[in-house]
């Protein structure tokens, strides 16, 4: 197993913290409305109150990353695109024209990309961070996805990429042609569901595309059948974006930040994350559920309340966007929590 | 039948305006993002289009709308809380302490708090209009809601707050203890479902009260078998806030505002309001699909792909809460339409 730049679980705090947690659904439960009748938005502002530590959470400096990376296993036809397409997008984030740019933008969130590991080398600027493993992958289906020296560097600067940046929330988001059968075979590894439950037709393959990939990604599974413990899968099956957002979501949540995961492949990341450190759940907000096909499974096999999605509307398309969208219930739940008046500062009469 | 400030249906205009609507799919399908994988959002970016008759549309001035009133039903038991809560509710809106006052400042929209039939007077004050037509409805179990001409005068303030109010969205939200008997019982009367599949817990009422509430409303139902013409359904089962609603919905329909629908009962004056004019739900997006036990159901009997609600949260608080929340994502389609860039602009592959 390589040396790798996950902290301790120790130097996690519980965040089960009885007393807060106490206090915190004493004050939602006093807010002028009935009982509950703010629904998922009142375990969203108790789980916030929880990870920040606060009665009157405020989050701050909220940083869009965005992971991007190219997939040895594209070659194989996995996916309706070309991998160039992978390097075109990160100079459509940057230039401010894909959906999460729009969306970041929408919302005050700062955009960070961060070329994980893309096969074109992408000319430096501001908002981008250069943090390459390799120009791609190797193919996995032939053999292991990367080497452990690499996967160890992979999460290292995810973890670093954190570091450097301010403020209390991280949201996650992706891009990497191939990288739905990387999340998908990570998934069948490390949860033992059959894989056909985990693959899904990522951007848009057809049927005959999708029995292919089906055949490609069975294959590799097979190759990596003894590869089960966590870092191994990852090495073995993983993309350099995916193991780089494992060491985010590693150093985030060590550090207390708000996670806000997207979609398949960010929870992927984040399965990978729980299998070394189960208590990262506990920072982690989860978006939405995509309409890629395993992901539901996924957040199920991911128990704990905070895995129940915030939004349900047929996304799939990654980059962070399903993130950016469920932002705003985040500001809101933090806002019910900090400006909301109680039954009694009110003056409003209880029910009987 | 009342005269009523009803707009002709011949002066809205159909939306499906074949033209425009083919030229905004071309726009969506072209974004750089893959078929489709933005799901609820594109349709919903579609609707705006249409609503606003443009390729770039702009949400602009959105004005929230909360109409409060009183129902006589209340005096039977229909709500775990007293009907002193409508005006002291009212009272938390000024204040900036409810809920919707939380939001609405969080989201920049603007706040009018109607007084459409509030038991107690409420001393006038900046974002209040006092629209009362009486001091709450009478008793529907005994007897009819309010008059003809009463629910004339409601449906025409409505229209009327409308006219006096900028921009080009509305936000419909309601307070009115007792409010979600009224609106179960026109869904009841319109949709011809069973009651039991219309009523539900309202605020919070445990198995005994659902019991209770259930009888109240069979006999009102009863008593008003004979009122099957929509007017004549919520003249004698409606509140005062539900037919203002009604009219603020024409209103903003035939003016081709967009409609942010909040939740179970702002829906149940939609469906009176599609009873007299079936376009108007061309200009309605459903916020959200309450906890309300019969708002699905209500939501699929008013059909018409509009009305897919845009979150599930399990709300159950009214107010407008769930508009405000959903608001974000109408701001979301409307940036995807106009920022963000095409395959052919940003010089990215397409599928093959």
């Amino acid at each position: 197993m390589p040396h790798t730049a996950i902290t301790p679980i120790d130097a996690i705090i519980d965040l089960q913290h009885a007393a807060l947690s106490q206090r915190l659904r004493h004050l939602i439960d006093h807010k002028t409305k009935p009982l509950g009748a703010l629904g998922r938005l009142e375990s969203l502002a108790l789980q916030l109150g929880l990870i920040l530590g606060s009665e009157r959470p405020e989050l701050q400096q909220p940083q869009m990353v965005v992971f991007a990376a190219d997939h040895g296993l594209a070659a194989r036809g996995v996916s309706a695109y070309p991998s160039d397409v992978t390097w075109q997008m990160v100079e459509n984030f940057l230039a401010g024209g894909a959906a999460v740019s729009v969306l970041a933008r929408q919302h005050g969130l700062a955009l960070t990309v961060v070329d994980a590991g893309v096969a074109k080398d992408i000319p430096p600027r501001a908002g981008l961070q250069i943090r390459k493993v390799a120009p791609g992958t190797a193919d996995c289906s032939r053999g292991p996805a990367m080497s452990a020296a690499q996967c160890d560097q992979a999460l290292a600067a995810g973890a670093d990429v954190v570091r450097g940046l301010p403020g209390n929330v991280l949201l996650l988001g992706e891009m990497g042609i191939g990288n739905t059968s990387s999340a998908a075979l990570l998934m069948a590894q490390l949860t033992g569901l059959p894989l056909s439950q985990c693959v899904g037709r990522g951007t848009g393959l057809d049927d005959a595309g999708l029995q292919r990939k089906l055949a490609v990604l069975q294959a590799a599974l097979s190759l990596h059948a003894d590869a089960r413990e966590p870092l191994a899968a990852l090495a073995a099956l993983g993309g350099f974006e995916i193991a780089m957002m494992c060491g985010a979501v590693l150093e985030a949540a060590a550090q207390r930040r708000v996670i806000v995961v997207d979609g398949f492949i960010a929870s992927s990341a984040v399965l990978v994350a729980q299998a070394l450190q189960p208590l990262v759940l506990q920072r982690c907000v989860f978006a939405h559920q995509s309409d890629e096909s395993g992901h539901g499974r996924m957040l199920d096999r991911m128990g704990a309340q905070g895995a129940q999605p915030l939004l349900q509307l047929g996304l799939r398309l990654g980059e962070g966007s399903g993130a950016a969208l469920a932002w705003p219930l985040l500001v809101s739940a933090c806002a019910i929590l900090r400006d909301m008046a109680s039954f009694s500062s009110a003056g409003v009469s209880e029910a009987s």
